[in-house]
């Protein structure tokens, strides 16, 4: 690409008539750069789920590409982390496909009514700016047939809540504990089960929560014996883990 | 939700004719999403003061949910962490309402002006830029019913400055000590006085100011005994301590 | 003082004839070094209560000095973090010195027996790891002529351990919970109370506790509103704040 | 305790002819301090396991009475963390007490020969300094009655050691990866199998290993959607969690 | 320059009629504000490569001026981290210029099309995320008349991938592996070769990666001998070193 | 202030018509909210200058009424961190302002001109980037009427360059170092002088320079025995101790 | 094991009998533990150089024996970190071994002395403390073949030292730099040569040089192109990629 | 040496009948290792004072040799951090040596007492911890020949200490303030005085006083203008500092 032709794109980027996003593919294909993504259609033999798509810092179009390779042998698609603007890109290409604006997460997932599900997984959230990250963990459950319930805004400030709703989870397979701040609902809930427990920290807070990395120590030192940690807000990944335990059961 | 009424939302919203919030609650209505926050109307009862709604991450919406529930149950309510615009459409809805731009608080709060004040407690500032988070101790400090003094602009640099208005603070029954930098107001007004003092460490500074880190770290280290710490910029935490102690002497 | 002198205590040193706070006491005896602390015996009327010994990194010759001082002066005497060894020492000086080998604090407190308790709080602790911090503070309130209440070993991982007992410290003026690894305990407490809370994280834990840190953080991000931090190990400080409360309300 | 007694009693501590816990306990027996811990003999009704004893920060006196109230209700005994001193006394006093030097973990564990094992879960460590919580995770699999498979020095540095024993965790129900330095072997195994990995960081390394930090957050950050994390050197709690996990499959 | 004329530009900058970089280039001119920049001519010399120009920072106005005196020594010019915008305008002076869009580059090099290619180096990729870092890397090395291969997507989630591409970089003179997240790849790679391996951590990723602190990290306690590392992003100088290594082969 | 009236302000500012601070000024008018800061005018007696008003943070307003007393007092008003809109509105009401764009200081010093210089301090630069922060320390010592030499673009990179320009700072009373990354030029500049060196670290560069605490980190771990060092960019308090060395020989 | 064998055996550790390595391996010899330590024979054909021993958290038992099979196999052998208990331990079974008592190295090298070197590598040190890193890194060259200069105490704070040794480096292949405290000098050698620079941090110093990692901090930031850096104190790591620069131009 | 030698001398060390210390030098020398420090006696010339000894990691030989070079070029040695067993050591060479036992400085300075002292420096400390580190500054002092004087134990926690002594320092031409805790002093004396204030942050405290890095990072956000920092517990380097701007008025 010479000089010129680099002109006429930044000026249209510098017009805001293209994003960046299209300023870089269009930049791309004109000077033939190869694709960079490849698919692992063998994870779901080795792995028992397909791979799922990570979609920050991924373009709509490379998300599609995986997509429709997914799609094409005959995987059910998940996609992460997708913002309303690449959701309706998509939309518009997957008609099948399902948003969910909270979680941010895309599925085609065209024999996800007709399944029957495995197993049981209870989310449970501290306060309700965690919904976002508890969601995520949902629609990953959902994705991979396990039945998964919510049970929302049950932080330890108001110690009666808890308890109360104790019965919605006490034979779940596994859980999933959202919570920031001082994440201290984690070891709370650990105590009252004896199944494994996800701990998600999440960057809800402010100040001394650095982000959240108060919340995931916190975590990393629950006195309860069943509580494992993920990365934070990193939903899905609890979601996952939790859903492995729920579907192997049933192996 | 189809891929067809989502491309319509995220239009409205690329756009810019609906905001992200907006958005989200549109979307959140049309697939039924239940409501997730629960009000805690035992709390006044079981703590000695209602909840507190803290308005970062939550719409404008939920807030005047919530603060309806309150003010139906006659208990008086203060929110946090409000920006001008969320205060704007609450104002529309509770004409009552005041909002503190600067302490960006807003309060419904029909018994104020006819309740007597309980106790007494100053809140001391290092520099103008921690007024913010000094006022939003004081908001909560007359919420509570608190009789709150405010002595600002006393920082170390001007060491003159503090001993000149001892008599202000003498009596107080508690202290509230707002200051960014080095913290080290804090330690110099635990010095003086035989009250309990209430640290809030800022994020007010620059550099190795850490955000606030540097300040909270310091008060934390105080070689004066009475001096307790919160959470950075927790200007409510450590009005509403300050006010637990003051109107602990009426009981 | 010249080499000789030198390679005499030196050589006594290294024989272990004599230690190296002694070592360090002879030396500077010989050379005349005056005295370097001062006692601040103004501070039982500025501040309520008379100085406290910090006795880590002062020697035994020193503490004795001060604590002679205020004894003569009609004060009561608390020195904190004194080892075993220097209270034997100690001990020896003044026959009426108890000294608490738990807390590691040594106290001459002739009219302690005589005293009418005032106010109440409760220490309150998660693991039988974090009892010499929560016995810091129980006699620190003792000092202060408060009644203490210890309530012992109800961290969450046993959930059901702290309901059983909240009729110890409904009624308290002021809590002090002491807690390690995540210190959950301290927004668990929080949360049933009306009564400011003074938490005390302990280096109590391993690996990502990060010496106390940890749980330092997961206090200051606490969602509980009345729940105020002090220094990791600092059970003086929290039982002196809890005590300027309980006291307070007698003025 | 008065002066002289404890001169007495620091005297025997200065010539170590009682070790510092001996001190502490004659010294708490003689001014009859009351007992501080409490048995959750419930837990293994709640939790499916009884309680397991942290052996840190507890004499073997404290141990031993938890340990024969545990045996008393005919529950079975892990206590972990503990040093050979105190397995030798707590082995005289339970003559069945089973110690292994390198996990430093002590069973009484009547019924262990005599159970079935349930389930399948492989250790694995990437290098022999590893070994340690290895070692603590695999006792607490057989304490729980799982069959537990150890794959050792498989470390990422020689790429080609993994591979030739994936038939040996192939089939586990979950997996437990031990790893110091970079923690990457827990990514690597992650990659190959499809059920949870519980990994481990140790603090095995040097200088910007930061005590096993570095490989706790190269853990937490793992590409792999089934690795989830727990604190540096925590062996118990990565088995008890796969353990757990093993085990929910034959309920 | 007084008032006057500074209400001008400032109205110009604050209509955005011209930019802040414009508005301070402006401002210097007006007040005669010499130039800062000097040109390392001599170091194609004394290090074997001519000064590349770091952009980030440097207004394109100063990047032309360094870039002309370097091409008017007959030196082949490279600058990093140009941002589109910036490099229109220098397209627009230099029209032999070639830009990279993806890794940020832009080169005035006459006679590489002409030069024979020096050694070999393998720049090798985790994920497509990692990309614009290796491009820079890329771009160096082809400055440098280096031969580079690129690996890309092959990280360590799915572990078949990379033993399949070994043959492409088996003889490499040095690599270059590029991974945000764990970083694992580096020590995978590394184990696999006999040449030195230069690791470069990214910042992709999220929560607790801080921003390429935790591959930077675990990079640095890899436990393959025969990896070195560099700052975060730094694919600059990750190429430049690998570059250094295969020219030197040749002398 | 009611809710209709908020509701126009928010309006205003929600359509752009007034700015953030505007807002923030009208609101508090109405409210009839007290003036919060004070000026010191005694500073310049007790510490030998004036105070000097630090930009960030405050509104024009504000910073124009301290101006106001300063002047009217007869002492020459410094400003620091004025951004060029700020600048701007104070131009109009000082039209004897200087605003210095690069370092974004403002000054208004009649006698500036007039005045003969004492000492002299070099500042001295490791890279371009590094020069607003040089600038600021220059302004001071200007300011303070020292005469102030700038040695730019010397870093260690190109070692030459240093000793060329060795004796342009041979007699200077002080030195200002200013560098961003690594920060070594404070480290050599200081083995060539003997006379005190401030060290002031920059933001400049990226990755692990954690935003300039490695550099400061690096600063304070000096083997040259005469630096000392100051926060983060803090270009005026390297000037004003330098300013303060200088000044001093002339009492 | 039973009670009383432990009890034998922790008698033996109690009185000092015994080491805790010896009692650790008596008390796994009797238990029947299998021998966990691999040696990696065809590590010299993959990676060029045989597998080394790192020899810390190892016994002498578990090095001797994977030395051993290293000469077994007609391989040189080359321990790091061992002390000189292990080494004398070693030395008796190895009657070849050279022990190096400053670097820490034991090398069973029997072809050693008729070996020609290749290549060549300068090995540089800031300060006398810093040698025994420095050594671990010449003990490595020399294991590998190449030729090492040693220049010792160049460190900044005595600027004129380096430029009169350059000559000594100037046509080296590969430079190690090895500094504690501020790390400088591995910037300021980086600009005066032309080939690859590895820098080792070290944690000489003190304060905030946090171990080692404010050097390593500034060496990640160096803005030098040729410098690369391996762990705090790693001076194996950099001597054998200096190695393997030297070596590769003779292939 | 061959194995034999080492396994004689590494009894004696395992028997304790030398030191580590001895153990190493009577191994250098056997194996002809040649010396490592150079003496930079050009320093008096260059930098207007000797060099100064860094007695940490040094033998008593080195300190020793160094010692004696300085001496025979009639320079004035001062060395640091010499614990008492190096001391005496030194000592019996050098019988005109002074140590400090407090300082650990140990100085051999014939004119010391006929040389006239310049200037005037003020060495302030908060509390009696802090001792050493200011007796370090005062003896660098009064090895400049600067008059020192000390103003002891007047930290913030009794605020009329500070005041009562102002006019011991009011004229003093630079001040070294020594704080461990949260280092609130250098800010309440650097509002007091017009002249360069270099604050030495210590390592006294506990818990979240980070060994120093809280009471330096309070100092480096000093909201005082005269403010500089030195490296935690670098009491020789504040009071260098101070001295060179003490003695510079007298040139």
């Amino acid at each position: 690409m010479n000089g010129n032709e680099l002109l006429t794109l930044a000026g249209r980027l510098a017009t805001q008539e293209i994003s960046a996003d299209e300023f870089l593919q269009l930049a791309a294909k004109e000077v033939g750069q190869p694709e960079y993504a490849t698919v692992d259609l063998a994870r779901a033999q080795r792995c028992g789920f397909p791979e799922v798509i990570f979609g920050e810092g991924k373009t709509a179009e490379i998300i599609s590409e995986i997509a429709a390779r997914l799609l094409a042998d005959d995987q059910r698609m998940l996609a992460t982390r997708i913002d309303p603007e690449k959701a309706a890109l998509l939309a518009a290409e997957f008609p099948a496909a399902r948003y969910n604006e909270t979680s941010r997460t895309l599925r085609v997932d065209p024999t996800s009514d007709s399944r029957e599900s495995i197993g049981h997984v209870a989310v449970i959230t501290a306060g309700t700016s965690d919904l976002p990250v508890a969601e995520e963990a949902r629609e990953t459950l959902d994705w991979m047939g396990v039945r998964a319930t919510m049970v929302h805004d049950v932080g330890v400030a108001g110690p009666h809540r808890l308890p109360e709703r104790l019965a919605e989870f006490a034979e779940a397979d596994a859980l999933v504990v959202v919570a920031g701040m001082e994440g201290a609902l984690a070891s709370v809930v650990g105590g009252y089960v004896s199944c494994p427990v996800f701990a998600v920290p999440t960057s809800v807070g402010y100040g001394a929560n650095l982000g959240g990395l108060s919340a995931l120590l916190a975590m990393l030192n629950s006195c309860a014996s069943n509580v494992a940690v993920v990365n934070i807000n990193a939903g899905f990944k609890a979601g996952y883990l939790a859903g492995l335990v729920a579907t192997r059961r049933s192996r």
